[in-house]
């Protein structure tokens, strides 16, 4: 069996990986060289896409902004899972926002504006600080503007006019403005949807991010915050099931008090996810490529408490941390760049405080400079 | 860092998988055609193996019956972990029972025979029921003959004899004769050793043969049998430092009452520990290419009782068993043959009670044509 992935990133790769053994070959399709390759062995050149898309028994995606004609035409074939609609949501903030409130799913207050009389209506409506983020594209912190006072409205708006001007992506950019939430934590719901409509949910997330970027995540016990986890899953069942999804879909949350609000949601796997590579029943990658390819989907138990650490723009860390009892480190095997994702170390316990025990370790192998917020957060634990 | 490994069957496709992460190549040099191939993308031809030696950082060996020319080779590069002496050792009886008797660590009684002299002389010395292997090459069942009577001596003779004159090693040819051994059990222990002489070994793992092969493997709390896990540690330990081994060696015994006797020693990753990259905190694959790349050893903890069950000749399992929680299926993507190693399952429970209601659901679900064991095994624990 064949998948065809849209995207040729670490998130194919984590694919790739897992469904080696399931004797389901993975093949990644690069946006920038527009060349179908192994995320594997990635001198392996397989052709174009057009020619990989009748070779595919299954297309799915690995990331949401792919240009639309790639998903018109993998649609057409009939083997594209989630179908195009679900991974243009992900892709488009209007059209999640939309989504959200067809379903009665709880998110932040917001407005959708495109020119400066809306940007100014909405700044008076909304309660400040505001923060905006492009409709399109842009994620990690990237197209997303604070704005705490009035005073820097004019400045935002120059900027934000620039970047509409400047989008590239040939459909009609805007900016969806929300009103900041004052949340006590930020957890994400992984969970999967197989095509004949069964969901299964890993347990909620905690997920810490360090400018605008997820640094660390952790899973614990799924029995403990029985609520919150019920909220999650109903969220997520509500979600997936109107976009008859079909793979993993990851919702991110600001926890507010006890209630959750969804931040945004992703039609795919999800860097928050990592950890059930080692901590979960079934990974999240195997569990995607078994909900695409129609295979029976695995249990999402966490075996044990379980953290994630990004490692970001550096391609060195301390082999010493090895040394560390359940410690597996993830190489994405990319060229070194600043504030790149490069790798993940995945680290386990079978309890909560051996996991902290353990996290506490790492954190004082991990140079502080490429790992600034880790030990930090580790003992605010 | 590229680490070539001498064989290109599962055992260097499963250290490729296990080493990818880490962000370590792995090589496979296939003894049929003579090549370097991608052990993951069998498609790719890296060239021949003085080539490959000079590149490659580390070599390494899945099997045991290696060219001793090739060993050398790879030994002059000072690059080969385990030695050249070890992986001879787990591949020629003579130096196997030499060494055991070096370190005295209990092994059935035996006589080496390559004359017909010698085969009557050690067939009165040796109490009958008995067992002869070829002391070159021959596993799983092969090159073994079982004597229970005298009166089948002759014939048993004339076919050793046609095994002998029929090897093409090279090297001189004889049989080991041992009194069968009437053992309570199988059991085996993978253990690891780093450069600088740590050791750390997996919990002892039950293994049922069929016909002579690997049918099952359980390996259940590490705790449960502590004196044998203690005595087959220190066997372990004895053997592996003796060949000043590096990497994973496996120590298959035989269980009478309370004493464990060696059978025979793999100097690699070994089937009976397949079960280790579902249940373990470090797979024996990862673990193996640690040591001989030098870095700190992982964890051999259990982390879930675990059973591994071979695939054997055939290449369709029904998908339903995926359905099963904690259910892993592991295809090594071979052409189907009779009695042919295709792949394993692995089962994890968070208890042995669980293991085992998951193995019943499972052995329910496999063809009783293709696992003709399993059901009265599981039936059994």
């Amino acid at each position: 069996m064949i998948v065809l992935v849209l995207g040729a990133g670490q998130l194919a790769q984590m694919m790739a990986l897992a469904s080696k053994p399931l004797n389901i070959e993975v093949r990644a399709y690069d946006v920038g060289s527009e060349r179908v390759i192994d995320p594997l062995s990635l001198n392996v050149n397989y052709g174009d896409l057009t020619e990989n898309i009748k070779i595919a028994d299954v297309i799915t995606a690995e990331f949401e902004h792919i240009n639309h004609d790639v998903l018109k035409m993998c649609e057409q074939s009939g083997k594209l899972f989630p179908s195009s609609q679900a991974i243009k949501t992900g892709g488009d903030r209007r059209l999640e926002k939309t989504l959200l409130e067809q379903v009665g799913v709880a998110n932040a207050k917001y407005k959708i504006v495109a020119n400066k009389t809306d940007f100014d209506a909405a700044i008076e409506s909304l309660t400040l600080p505001l923060i905006m983020k492009s409709a399109l594209a842009g994620y990690d912190g990237k197209g997303q503007w604070r704005l705490k006072s009035k005073s820097e409205s004019e400045a935002i708006w120059q900027d934000i006019q620039q970047f509409i001007e400047g989008d590239t992506s040939g459909q009609p950019q805007a900016i969806v403005i929300e009103q900041m939430v004052p949340f006590d934590r930020e957890v994400s719901m992984v969970g999967v949807r197989s095509q004949n409509g069964q969901t299964l949910a890993y347990p909620l997330t905690e997920n810490h991010h360090n400018n605008g970027v997820l640094s660390i995540s952790l899973a614990n016990n799924q029995h403990q915050h029985q609520q919150l986890q019920h909220q999650a899953t109903q969220a997520f069942d509500k979600i997936a099931n109107k976009l008859n999804y079909v793979g993993v879909l990851a919702i991110e949350f600001f926890q507010v008090g006890e209630t959750l609000l969804v931040n945004e949601i992703a039609p795919r796997v999800h860097n928050s996810g990592h950890w059930t590579q080692q901590g979960a029943d079934t990974c999240q990658f195997e569990n995607h490529i078994r909900a695409v390819c129609q295979l029976p989907l695995g249990s999402t138990e966490l075996v044990r408490p379980s953290a994630m650490i990004n490692i970001l723009g550096t391609d060195v860390i301390p082999n010493s941390i090895l040394s560390i009892p359940s410690m597996a480190i993830h190489w994405y095997g990319k060229s070194k760049r600043s504030g790149r994702k490069m790798g993940h170390i995945n680290v386990c316990g079978k309890n909560k405080a051996e996991l902290i025990s353990r996290l506490n370790q790492l954190s004082e192998i991990l140079p502080i400079a490429d790992f600034p917020d880790v030990s930090d957060y580790v003992k605010s634990l």
